[in-house]
């Protein structure tokens, strides 16, 4: 469940309420994991009263605050014993220092893949879950070369990079720059209160407020190889995909143009 | 000449200079219809003080002001003569509610086809230029059914719509809801101070400080016609082409995807 920012925690809370209902409902453990933040227990306050509101009796704040933490099995046990794991906002550079190859990371393919468990990340968390990771960019009214720089991310979802806050902030130029330096990856951007929801093996569906932005550069013609630093480059053809809340496909069933993405998204990951 | 609005007029004038240079330079005669202004005297002071500064002696301010006027000869005889028509800014459909068939409407047509003048729009003047005209839209974070409205415009090009102020207003979403609800038109955003010089049955180039962004929507699979007023439409497949300043093609030599797009704009139109 990748959620674009910014949903809603206090009125519909449409998001929070669908990842508590992935999770098998309100009855389920949950746990939080507030490491992308430098306010881990403000933003676990939040999540606790949303949570609570949504009926969630064993709802557990798991702020891995050093690797060491994100290798100490007593913590991890808790990612291991959870049926839906929320990653927040915050610093997706700083999650992934802590947590990326430790065992709490181990612990979430686990969860996903072994058990079935909803991994969801808002924002910082979202970004994160691609291997490739947006890590910063420059947000500029055109493409730019060289504005954007990628990460190592969790790799939960694979060959795509993911942008948050993305129509809010006007996020589509420095999506572009990725699509053209990175033909191979795909660009995914998600809006605030809006989350795209990626069952592997079987289908996607768009819910909440805004929607969810796919570029496929795969075929696009390009000049920035060529460019100098800070160059705005030319695009010939990217595919332009826009998935508002409600959109819902099985992979199998996906028109031709999105087979790509379906594909690309849904794949059953492994642990490698 | 296709001008995304907010070009400079003080400093570098590179895209006034420009128009000077292709309506064969500072010894020709330029005409400026201030039309579309509510501010007329104020607008035409300053082109006539731009245009000055370029050496340009022979330059006129024409203010038709009704279809009384659009249709006297006398005053349709300073665009008869004019090597460079530069229509200003405003409301594109004040300027249409005016010349539109009328006999300036005509001898525009006339200069461009039978005697090669350059005729330039910018920001009005830009939407203008297109038999289908963005007259009106609400410009907001997502494409939005019935959002936008056309209008009829000069079809000094055809099979376009263009908007204006592209990239720094963000009306990208706008010039999507065009495209998802008429396919057949190209929509074409023009950035502030940036041109699309269009060479009639031979190319085009783009000056200036910005970019020339391209929406082609023939093969996009879109709900919007089954969708209620206001709602959002799912776009999937829509052809995003992004030129920035210093692109430039000719026709037979484009790039595939960049063929329709230039077939389209470079085509030569006739009167009819």
């Amino acid at each position: 469940m990748i959620i674009g920012g910014g949903e809603d925690r206090t009125d519909d809370k449409n998001v929070l309420t669908r990842f508590v209902e992935i999770a098998g409902g309100a009855g389920r453990r949950l746990v939080v994991i507030t490491t992308a933040s430098r306010v881990p227990d403000k933003v676990w306050e939040m999540y606790d009263t949303a949570f609570a509101d949504l009926g969630v009796a064993a709802r557990k704040h798991l702020h891995l605050d050093s690797r060491a933490d994100a290798n100490n099995p007593a913590l991890v046990a808790e990612i291991e014993q959870a049926d839906g794991i929320f990653m927040t906002g915050g610093d997706q550079k700083r999650l992934m220092a802590i947590i990326g190859g430790t065992l709490a990371d181990e612990a979430m393919h686990r969860a996903l893949i072994e058990r079935g468990a909803v991994i969801a990340g808002t924002s910082a968390g979202a970004s994160a879950m691609s291997n490739h990771m947006l890590a910063d960019g420059k947000t500029d009214l055109h493409p730019e070369k060289g504005a954007v720089h990628l990460g190592a991310g969790l790799g939960l979802v694979n060959r795509v990079v993911i942008d948050q806050h993305f129509s809010q902030r006007h996020r589509l130029a420095r999506l572009l720059t990725i699509v053209a330096a990175n033909p191979h990856l795909l660009g995914i951007g998600i809006d605030e209160d809006t989350a795209l929801i990626v069952t592997p093996g079987s289908g996607i569906e768009v819910i909440g407020d805004g929607a969810v932005t796919i570029a496929d550069g795969r075929d696009t013609i390009t000049n920035i190889a060529d460019l100098p630093q800070h160059g705005c480059p030319e695009l010939i053809d990217v595919r332009l995909h826009l998935l508002p809340s409600g959109s819902r496909y099985k992979t199998i069933e996906a028109p031709a143009p999105l087979a790509h993405f379906m594909h690309i998204v849904t794949h059953r990951n492994t642990l490698s």
